[in-house]
């Protein structure tokens, strides 16, 4: 064959398969969106638009992949997880995350008409991704805890920011000058005393951000395959080929369905509620 | 702070740092593109349209990258060379593979309207990518071979199976049998004798792929500033970090343009009039 | 400084740290000892010289290395268990399986004329090392039963052939013969039928391998520091750098010894007692 | 097969294969020789008998491992080069770091009484090892030369100190302030001045390090055969599987010798002369 002799360098490609039995995060970044967000005139300090646009393709990326159970977005960012065994190309590393962070981006700029009908895009915008393994739940728990208090820090200085500029009057230095070296304590009272927002009354979607959850639908089915399901389920997790695929079959028939949520994800009670998710 | 105690789960992040000096060449591959030309009604056995959307993105991404010298394309797959001194985002494997496949992604989008205005895009496409390292210049020449070589094998093929079907009325059953075994001269026996086509004569484009290389516009500089840049060239490739920042400054003063060809990349010809391109 | 100009060379050492949080097992196994073990006349089929040196080996490990608190040694192989939050090198994959193996290697060259007095060491032995990294409990139990498993597999069939050998006067061609396709129960009846070997009742160092658990020894302590250790340990896995290195201050102060056992490590039992090895 | 439930856990294993083609620098350094020389009564500043005892080990591991062409020791590190093509253990990088240096320190071990006779090992000492990938003969050179600028600037430093202490009749507290802040001509200075050593007559052995490098003996073979070597050797570089076989079962038909060397490998005499450790 023509090619043969030159076949040679695909031995270059080497393997770069993730630790089985390991929770995948996937967190996507948009590239440079400050600029981005100038260019399209978002509203500050929250562009509802904006967010209803990267949650669309944040649910289009969980329809696509079943193997996603959870998400977390905030301003140009969303975390995904995959549950530990998954077999997603193999774990392949660069393919998972080129993939995913390409139909991620696909769905934004596809979606953009609906969400911004008379604001053109400008450019083409572009997302940077990562895959971060975590070993157990508990780590687990912990990441979006993280992501999620940040959207809380960075949401009441944005919200405080903006309103003293916007309302207040102040230039974008005065505010900062204003804010440096406040606590979450302070920045509620300047929001209160000089503009009468009582932070915790905003809107929850600023606040909590966004929580896309993987959920069962109640299926119609006769019982007893249901507690075939839940014995398969709780037998013991040894992954011979053979059973992870069967497994696998049999998930794929459950129907589920994807649920947005702009809940606390630190405290117990969203863990106790939505278990399911950890579990494999 | 608020998020402290749950911003150990940054340590999980990895480093995935790349070999230095060596080169880059990522290759993306649109994601079940048979579904998805089928559904776009792309002509076969090429469509103009979607290639000449394929050069417009891999463009796009050759002038937001300037470290990206070469690029070839065919069908839906395309192929970057990075020169192998970069420093983009400090060689990290995810962040490049990721960022790179979303922009190209994202122009494919963006631009699909252009290519084709009277097919509306029907869902968001997506691309894989990967990175492949290569040490010397000999594989990475082979590299492109073996894409180009490849871009005839299957457009060869391609153009008999179509003429079979499209124009002798065989099944695709049909034309897959007559083809079978036989080698590159009866591919072309087969065009010219039952169909009077010149295999040779076909539009290079689709023969050849698309070439993208970027080239140096002649500078009106003083000659002296031209020296100093050739001498630096030809230094001795010490990996100082001032000097290299240094380099890159100057580098980025150069000013370049992209142009698409269609040409042999297997030969030495090539090679030798862009011989810059394997320089660092 | 004279060596500043080539000190970029360093920058080709890429990190490459282990996942945190994660047990990693160490195997080791003996380089080309088929041939070793009969250059220096090896007892068929256990030599018990060679197996009680292999033990010293991996007992010196566990006191080099405090973070080893289960090992699992048989024939010319041996398996380390470190604890999943071990810090050891800072997690780097390299200098761990390289300094680990090389301790190793010296202790059985530096031990060796201890077991075998009247055997000069002909040559110098090597061993090769791997780490595999374990995300849970269960993967970790597993791995050491199947390291187990194939003890039993392997002396079995040893235990049978050699009888043959040795006591039956077959060729080691004919012994083979006779075991092809027999299972476990057909092998216990060769050697209780011909030889009135009950293999039940053979040496567990032979039929179990050999087993190393650190164990606590019972501090002569005041007992509200003993407390403040116990809830230290079921406190909650932040891992803060700060916490951790005390946690580790304290541990060092615990004192530990090293017990060898032959025992079954596959069923619960053995998991139940030494529950505080998975522990961190 | 009894195991067979268990054995998933080989999954676990993921595969390190280092880049093809590309230089292999495997580096080992003693671990805790400060101590162990100490311990062991080294003579100050360079113990000739454990340098020898270094150097044998090394020789050792270039009569065992064929692709290594070359090896540069100084102090308790020792350097060696794999050539870019070797297929050593699949180029797995575990495997080959561990081995070789486990290899290593069985030699010192081994061979300690010959070069130690009046002085018993009264530990067993260890090494670390790492791998360090590089693309090009240029990379390669300043790697050794940064080695052996390093053994400049240490033996330089030591010899002064140890003189100062040795013959001076300083505390080493005195030697160290003394030496601060000079260059190396003020140490040439000071050995000459002071105690009538002129630094450049002292042995090269301490000066200029250890250098083993492989050569070719001459062989008394036909001349055709001999230019069928020659030919093959400069021919293109396509690794095909069969090819590159054939090609290693003539090399290991080439009889070689190892020399031990302590001269400049700073500047281009050295790799003029040697120029073949390079090539593949």
């Amino acid at each position: 064959m023509a090619g043969s002799k030159f076949a040679y360098v695909k031995k270059f490609e080497l393997p770069d398969t993730l630790l089985p039995s390991t929770f995948m995060v996937l967190r996507l970044d948009g590239h440079s969106f400050h600029r981005f967000s100038d260019q399209h005139g978002f509203v500050k300090p929250n562009d509802l638009r904006a967010l209803q646009l990267m949650d669309h393709a944040a649910k289009s990326l969980m329809e696509e992949y079943k193997d996603i159970g959870l998400a977390f977005g905030e301003s140009d960012e969303y975390s995904f997880l995959l549950r530990k065994s998954t077999a997603l190309y193999n774990r392949r590393q660069a393919k998972i995350v080129s993939t995913l962070t390409s139909l991620f981006t696909s769905c934004f700029v596809f979606h953009w008409p609906k969400y911004f009908p008379d604001v053109p895009l400008q450019y083409p915008p572009s997302f940077d991704g990562r895959i971060v393994l975590y070993p157990s739940q508990r780590e687990v728990r912990d990441y979006f805890a993280w992501r999620q208090a940040d959207t809380h820090i960075n949401n009441l200085y944005n919200t405080a920011f903006w309103a003293l500029v916007q309302q207040g009057g102040k230039t974008t230095t005065e505010a900062h000058a204003i804010l440096r070296g406040t606590v979450s304590k302070d920045k509620h009272e300047i929001l209160f005393s000089r503009f009468e927002i009582n932070y915790d009354k905003i809107d929850p979607r600023y606040r909590k951000g966004s929580v896309f959850v993987r959920v069962e639908t109640t299926p119609e089915e006769p019982a007893d395959e249901l507690s075939t399901n839940t014995d398969t389920a709780s037998a013991r997790p040894v992954v011979s080929e053979e059973s992870r695929r069967k497994e696998e079959k049999k998930k794929k028939k459950v129907a589920t369905q994807i649920e947005l949520l702009h809940c606390d994800i630190i405290r117990d009670e969203f863990w106790d509620k939505y278990a399911h998710l950890m579990r494999d």
